[in-house]
């Protein structure tokens, strides 16, 4: 392999020397509401009015001129006039003038001159008049035009994933379809001679694993994964195994190679490809050194590590990231402070991931470390998530905040 | 509505109460593992061999016995036979005696006699003979069988949900298929006289958000959402309503009949089913009060408010809570402490669910309060999650520690 190659990257910058080199052409399709569940925006949306557009009733009651019953009491209780008992969904056709009062149901609409609900176990009907026995201060009982939702305000943003708390805000402007990204078709292929996929694997064989957590990861994206199977180290095949993967999908990630002889498979098949070049041959990452990151023909190819935690962690905070900021998609994780409960060691000059148990004890986010090594499965299953040692430290000492990424 | 009914409940031990009163079928069925995931397990599965199962090497190198290069260095380069040149998937087939080594690759399998891997990088090969430029610990560069999962160690549980993370603990026995609760078909009724589904809205009605929300959230814990529509507030037509949805579904959630008189439909529509029974008539619980909870023919029917907060929330935190417990599933949530930014007022003898939004700053993790009434939408996609006042508590005071579950 050609010196000029050889280029290892922090992950940080890593981005902007990727992203000119390839292109996904997502485009955007329309679906239903009630299907845009994990789907990601391709639209802005505002408020085009209100929520609510109209003064709401928070009870069953009595809409008021609240100054009408300033101190009503059991023993001092203050008639007004019944002019009207709204349903759910009907408005009052006239307005309401001083002394009267209509009956409106929870969610109803209130009079607009009224400006409370006296609810209904505080009055009395009598004939055409209502008895009201409870004082009542402004507002009170009701919610006023814009209280929920004010019109202008930004509801959906391009390249929000679209989740049931964000359906409650669209629904209330009652929007049946949304505009959504395409999702991104992704090839997966596992390289090696040591992979089995099922059966009895022979001594020194194992399972494949990267092929199907990397499957079940891009399904948590949203993304369609295509599961190629396992190609034998050999460059030719490699080669074939990733023109067929590169013409029915978006981006490919293929793994395998972590000794040095396969790493350089890898290698060399991308740059046999149409226009093949590697960009990245190695991050100064831990796990996750060996990861190489090339083009065909302006499409990604990652070639992650064939170790699994280092092949999960590397396609989850590189390649995922880098195709997210490629299609303008919002890459949203979710990180809390925790205590960390052991001292971390760490080496400069190498950003590291470390697996971490969250555990609340004693009103504390506390974080054990799970000390691990690349080639690791079971602990993914173990922790909760993982902290990121920066770059340049030496290590956490025990009883440092540290920022924790949950899964 | 008689008397005897007006059960209104706390939260806690609710279940128990109302568990006895329905069923569902749920039954299993098999699915690849690569769809498996977000899908409830419905079986136990051990570890039945060590993983790794070998002595495998993390690194490229000459697997040794570490007593053997006691003291190497560059300038006391130690020669050992070299014995063969492994490739990776391939083991040693004879014993290696002291002064020898082997060849082995990265993920390759170290021969049971060598205790400690050295890096290529530290080694010179003459002809026959490798030198060792470096001195090197028992067990360096190298797993031994075991270290990533025990044999017998339980790597799923039954009703646990499958994960991605999980995956890769599965698949490291080669395991293809897993056997999983089959998906619980709920139907989702909306109610109201105010409510439309689209188009334009007359002044006071409102469009039908909890019809929606309840899909989209069914959808996230991975049950069959089925959506009815709207219904007027009318018995006859709810009681149509719920029987379809009842006669083509293992539970029913119907929203709507926030003010009495619907909610009085709602109650008497469940009543007039076959053996049908309201068990729960209102919850100790703010927003979410008006719950109603009731079957027929022990299918069950949840009759939730028609204000979007509080549905979301009782749908979210009491109704499939119920659905979990009843069919062995593990409802997993994540919580975490965070420090209240204001003070909280809340009345005692009721528990009370408050929207909160997660801040990091300072190191600490802290939870803005978002207050709101349950009539609010647009406060679910504000906020990050929610904090639960219990029952007997007064309010929190700013600066409190509290739990905080993240949506």
């Amino acid at each position: 392999m050609d010196k000029k190659y050889l280029v290892v990257k922090k992950r940080k910058g890593l981005n902007k020397f990727v992203l000119p080199a390839f292109d996904i052409k997502i485009g955007t399709e329309d679906v239903k509401i009630e299907n845009s569940t994990g789907r990601y925006a391709a639209e802005n949306i505002y408020a085009s009015f209100d929520i609510p557009n109209f003064k709401k009733s928070l009870v069953d009651g009595f809409a008021v001129h609240s100054g009408d019953v300033r101190g009503a009491s059991p023993s001092n209780p203050v008639p007004l006039k019944l002019k009207a008992t709204l349903k759910i969904g009907e408005s009052y056709g006239d307005t309401l003038k001083k002394g009267e009062t209509v009956f409106v149901p929870t969610g109803g609409v209130v009079p607009k001159e009224a400006d409370a609900v006296v609810m209904i176990e505080f009055c009395e009907i009598q004939g055409n008049e209502v008895f009201v026995y409870r004082d009542i201060a402004k507002n009170e009982n009701l919610i006023k035009a814009g209280d929920d939702i004010k019109k202008g305000a930004q509801i959906l943003k391009i390249g929000e994933k679209i989740t049931s708390e964000k359906i409650a805000s669209l629904r209330a402007f009652g929007i049946k379809k949304l505009s959504v990204y395409r999702k991104i078709r992704i090839g997966i292929i596992s390289t090696g001679d040591e992979l089995v996929d099922s059966g009895k694997a022979e001594f020194g064989k194992i399972y494949d694993i990267n092929g199907y957590t990397i499957f079940a990861e891009s399904t948590k994206w949203n993304f369609i994964p295509r599961y190629y199977g396992i190609i034998r180290d050999d460059k030719n095949l490699i080669k074939e195994a990733l023109k067929k993967a590169l013409s029915e999908n978006d981006i490919v990630v293929m793994s395998g190679g972590t000794s040095k002889g396969s790493f350089d498979y890898t290698v060399s098949a991308i740059e046999e490809l149409k226009n093949g070049k590697v960009l990245i041959h190695g991050l100064h990452l831990s796990p996750g050194k060996p990861t190489v990151i090339g083009v065909s023909e302006r499409k990604l190819i990652a070639g992650l590590s064939g170790n699994p935690l280092s092949s999960f962690l590397v396609f989850k905070k590189v390649i995922i990231p880098l195709v997210f900021e490629k299609c303008n998609l919002i890459y949203e994780t979710r990180e809390i402070f925790a205590e960390i409960t052991e001292n971390v060691p760490s080496r400069k000059g190498r950003e590291e991931f470390i697996i971490g148990k969250l555990i609340l004890k004693n009103g504390k986010n506390t974080v054990k470390p799970l000390f691990s090594e690349s080639a690791f499965s079971g602990i993914l299953a173990k922790g909760d998530g993982f902290i990121v040692v920066p770059l340049m430290s030496e290590g956490i000492k025990k009883g440092e905040k540290v920022k924790f990424e949950l899964w």
